[in-house]
């Protein structure tokens, strides 16, 4: 079996820092065996406006991919305990195209607490729409010093680190697909 | 003393039902003694794209209204148990503006459960920015049938319900705004 | 392939109006083909003072139950919109058993939300601990007026209601039972 | 005007770290100018079985507390992400003599999150309560390498950071210790 992990970007803003750290996840992620991926972007996804036309545009290109995908990773910078708007918003654009899906979250701070409250907050929301957080997460605290003006590395813990995460993830991916190919999982 | 109490309409969504709840509590804000309001919709500050210039003028303008409030009332829908997107990236526009004053919500639901799950998760953010979230809320469950055609409310409980939840928050208001007064309130 | 799904009560207080509740959901989860069931009573796991070997000997008799458990559903009431301690500090009780088996979780409460807060607050827990919440909750409302004084229930729309969340639930069992035969799973 | 400020340790178990982290917030606390503090332990407070008269008589004790209080430290543990049963069931000891009175949450973990997940959970329940969450809050980590054999705190930058906590915390005890003596505040 092969599978397509989309690393989800959650930050739009200008100067954002969790952007190394999504493109450090979607290099690790590249490396798995048997796994495809692709950057997901909230600034992709921006709702500007009152334009149905535009907003079914995005919405259809981002389900399309949530269809596709077998397994999503979340990575996001936390503002004020929570995660960002624009994340929520892209989010909001599919519905049932989750359903019986594994999510792993990784958290970015500035400071030393690694975005976990973000984590917390959207595994809430990830329930809802019918994917299944793990049960490990990332923590990448004081972004600012993570990673060099290249957008390298600097901490090399984190990959270590990312084998357990990638471990359980893959686990549930594995079973999960399997499932919805036998029987196919309708939340109401 | 008077006081100025915004409400905050969260959603910024076509077809929105939230605004007719909006319409209604911004009414009954208008007619408390020695109160002044104004409606803050979420539409008004989209961040559209990445044009800095226009993001720091709708900053600036929402943080002057944070600045001059001395407590919120958020009317929000929930969305996939959270708030909608829109309403988080407006209230990340300020920041100390917000320290020492009250907040009652308002969760707004298609469903029976009147948006108590973004209540909750928004209660946290509020904290987070300084706010002092008060224990009452008010749940507009089943939004769909509560109004008529002009917007008008059907069920008029809710004028009774709203009596304590203002009473608490005005009795917040009225204390914090006093103890601003004498003392001003720094948050690290 | 068949599944041991035990039923936890999580509160032990005198005059608990859940356990209807859960003898209702213990009743109806036993006539599911293929499916044995069990009450696991918060009031038989209370520690009650600073007895290590009573402490211990209540710890091995719980983590025994979670290591045969293929997955779990927790009925509780909702106590100032968070779960009861007794279901904490039973929970508490057991670790790694719990890695990989999903939980369905049936809210409880005297008003009109069900319980909706515990369970969001719950599936946070659950989550820590390896299980996997799943999309679907239950909720009982107005525990008070939903069975007669012998305890039969008088609403027969939470008969329909469980269907699919045990459709729900029981998919996570077989995929993810099958998947740790194939695979055990270690969290950290 | 002088203040009640009970110090709530929220952890019962043998072996509790954070009976150390209490007994060093107690000891400042003390040291605030007119201020009048108490270890309120959940050792204290368990309820050990079904005896209503037991029950009742520690209730009474604890709600004694909370009347006479004019605002709350809670020190805590965080277990799998929330609060210790314990102290829930402590907390539900009491209602209405809550209102008005704000809390400041001090979380201590063995890892490096100093139980901030425990502290969001937290607040939400205080918030229902009737308490008043303040926006700041300690994190003590790593709890193990904090105290010396005799309990004696290693790292005095943490008394460094309970300044501006004490500060938040009584700016809030003042303000509304007089909003309370002008209006008894009742919630519903």
């Amino acid at each position: 079996m092969s599978f397509f992990l989309p690393v989800l970007l959650g930050t739009a803003r200008e100067g954002r820092r969790s952007e190394a750290v999504a493109q450090f996840v979607l290099e690790q992620v590249a490396q798995l065996k048997g796994v495809e991926t692709l950057l997901v972007d909230a600034r992709d996804y921006r709702i500007r406006g009152t334009d149905d036309t535009e907003t079914t545009r995005l919405e259809k290109r981002f389900a399309k991919i949530v269809t596709e995908a077998d397994g999503f990773i979340i990575v996001s910078l936390e503002y004020n305990h929570s995660f960002p708007g624009e994340l929520k918003m892209m989010l909001d654009m599919a519905d049932d195209e989750y359903a019986g899906k594994p999510v792993g979250i990784c958290g970015v701070s500035s400071g030393g607490m690694g975005g976990v409250r973000m984590v917390e907050q959207l595994r809430l929301v990830t329930i809802t729409l019918g994917m299944v957080p793990i049960s490990s997460a990332m923590y990448f605290s004081n972004v600012e010093k993570l990673f060099d003006a290249e957008g390298v590395l600097l901490d090399q813990k984190f990959v270590t680190r990312l084998k357990p995460f990638f471990h359980e993830l893959l686990w549930y991916v594995e079973a999960l697909k399997a499932q919805r190919k036998k029987t196919p999982l309708s939340l109401d």
